[in-house]
């Protein structure tokens, strides 16, 4: 094999597909990064058995085959070549010996078998979806943060999502709070149910571009969904099984509503979290009265007392809460002004906007005054 | 006490004083910045018994005192109140416990007894030279890199600062290469050979303006050494002993002499390390002759080639380095062309300008072809 390359478009390359390399792996061809130059196009692609991505790289066969190389390896060997008009030529001979040259420097490694390599499931594209690719990434972003992070529900640790006639329902949950974005198309597609990993979605809203033009097209099949946009496809396994039943948890109901500047607000809780270190519980109390929010934490370096002025409706209130989860939800509501719904101490409060293109619920926590 | 302030006057101090407080520590008051009100000045100041350091802030005295408060948390409480016109107050009562607020915020921390805190020691300030800011913290930082990280020789992990008559020297060394470089002032000093901790160098390194203009006072004793620049004065304690003598090591002696593109080079031994973990010491092999420096690396991960063109004087040579060194000394020597003087495969090799403004050692490494 002997391909040869434009360096910028070698790395964007290497880039996208590196995503879908592990951290840590005992099965070394998982680290690998496969080119494969057939007679007109090179694709180079990446598999760790969940997640799989694969891209087309334009650059010219010299000879046409098939190499496996180590990602990491290759990425940095590439990403330190001299930046110039010389092109990075990689050639392999037949016992997997690989040459990797730019200019004057030569590099040479050992490669792996090409057919060692697992290639991606071949899906069904008959039930489908198109987005933008900003709308997909900022779904992902704006939800993905409150999925669970450790493994002992797999179900938590996934972004649920639902397509049902126009409109796409991303969720995300940790069984403390629920994060939704609600999207409209401008058509109707099929339907569909699925519950994607984590890594998944966290890796696809990286390669995905900022950019409401561009769009993205998503296959749904019965294990694996696959996103296909510009010169990459990305296939991964789904999360088996009936995700919770979120609509039962979103109440319309409240007593209190309170509309608050979300900047003012977040900087206040953001402040608070200066006296809570992770280890310790401390939530942060809101007072609501008087068209205030009083809010309070106190911990073991110090007490913290803030306010910001708000409008209410309905009757006062004393709630307490997690700061940082309240935060994230914060942060992810990007209006100016936001409106917070409430009805008691014990029951969960909603961030959420009049349409509800977003709705993010957070159960409170117990305190004491 | 109570104390107002503007809150970018009062973040920058703190960041200097915050430059003496250690990172582990037994002795809670040393994680402490004391606020030192009298009738006229505020000053803060830190102290970790080997490296003080004490700042003049403007401030407005409403009432004068003196409070120890944990730095961590009062920078980060600083940090995090909104930018804007209102001042930050600080106000703590006789037992020590401490408001500090601007604008609806308002946190309450317990502080420490100030006279708790040690005072920077009393220096004689009759033995001084002037240097501009610039001209220090360049000194240091591109010495400062080839001393030793760990402690087993105390004396090699800190600067050697030597003055003869206008000439200052910088001088650090870890046992395999020399970090030199000589400033000359515009007027003579008195003379002096101190050893200062790398600690105490770093931290002022990194306080220090990029500016010829302003100038920083250095005065010498026998325990200690002072540098009084801007509204700070900083006191660290020297390392006691006689430093190497460097003189014997540097010969001007040389059998081949290569000049080179600096930043070439630098660009083929950086990609050459690709291939090197920080546990294997692989050298970088070169191959000196035809007016090229051809360079070879060999590991597990692979081989490396490259070469770069030079002028070369006197006999071709084949000689060895760890990379990470010869990088180091590279990265420092500013000039868009540099002079390596070689002997043979055995001794150090130096990189130097015409009027030794700079000289760095490195020992060469043994290798295999």
């Amino acid at each position: 094999m002997k391909l040869e390359f434009n360096k910028d478009q070698l790395i964007n390359a290497l880039g996208i597909v590196s995503r879908a390399i592990p951290v840590r792996t005992t099965n070394p061809i998982l680290e690998c990064i496969l080119f494969d130059a057939g007679s007109d196009v090179i694709r180079l692609a990446s598999n760790d058995t969940e997640l799989g991505i694969e891209t087309v790289c334009s650059g010219t066969i010299v000879e046409s085959g098939k190499i496996a190389l180590e990602a990491k390896l290759i990425y940095e060997i590439v990403r330190k070549f001299d930046s110039g008009d010389a092109p990075v030529v990689i050639e392999s001979n037949s016992s997997f010996m690989t040459t990797i040259s730019c200019d004057n420097a030569v590099f040479n490694i050992q490669g792996k078998d090409g057919e060692e390599f697992s290639y991606l499931p071949a899906i069904e594209k008959d039930n489908y979806i198109v987005l933008s690719q900003m709308t997909l990434k900022d779904a992902i972003r704006k939800t993905i943060f409150s999925a669970a992070l450790n493994d002992s529900n797999k179900m938590m640790g996934g972004e649920y999502i639902e397509v049902r006639g126009s409109n796409v329902k991303f969720v995300a949950l940790d069984g403390h709070r629920i994060a939704i974005r609600n999207v409209e198309m401008k058509q109707e597609f099929g339907n569909a149910k699925v519950i994607v990993p984590g890594k998944t979605v966290n890796e696809i809203s990286k390669i995905l571009k900022d950019d409401n033009e561009s769009e993205v097209v998503i296959c749904f099949s019965k294990n694996h969904i696959l996103f296909e946009f510009d010169d990459t496809v990305i296939v991964s396994r789904l999360i088996e099984g009936e995700y919770f039943r979120i609509e039962h948890m979103l109440s319309r109901d409240y007593e209190t509503k309170v509309n608050v500047n979300r900047n003012r607000l977040t900087g206040n809780i953001d402040r608070a979290t200066i006296l809570i270190r992770e280890s310790d519980h401390k939530p942060i109390i809101f007072d609501i009265r008087d068209q205030v929010i009083r809010m309070q934490v106190k911990s073991a370096y110090g007490t913290m007392n803030g306010e910001v002025g708000c409008v209410k409706e309905g009757k006062d209130l004393m709630i307490a809460f997690n700061p940082k989860y309240l935060l994230d939800a914060l942060r992810a509501a990007e209006d100016e002004e936001v409106s917070i719904y409430l009805t008691n101490a014990k029951a969960p409060c909603f961030i959420r906007d009049e349409k509800e293109s977003y709705i993010y619920l957070i159960l409170p926590v117990n305190f004491v005054v």
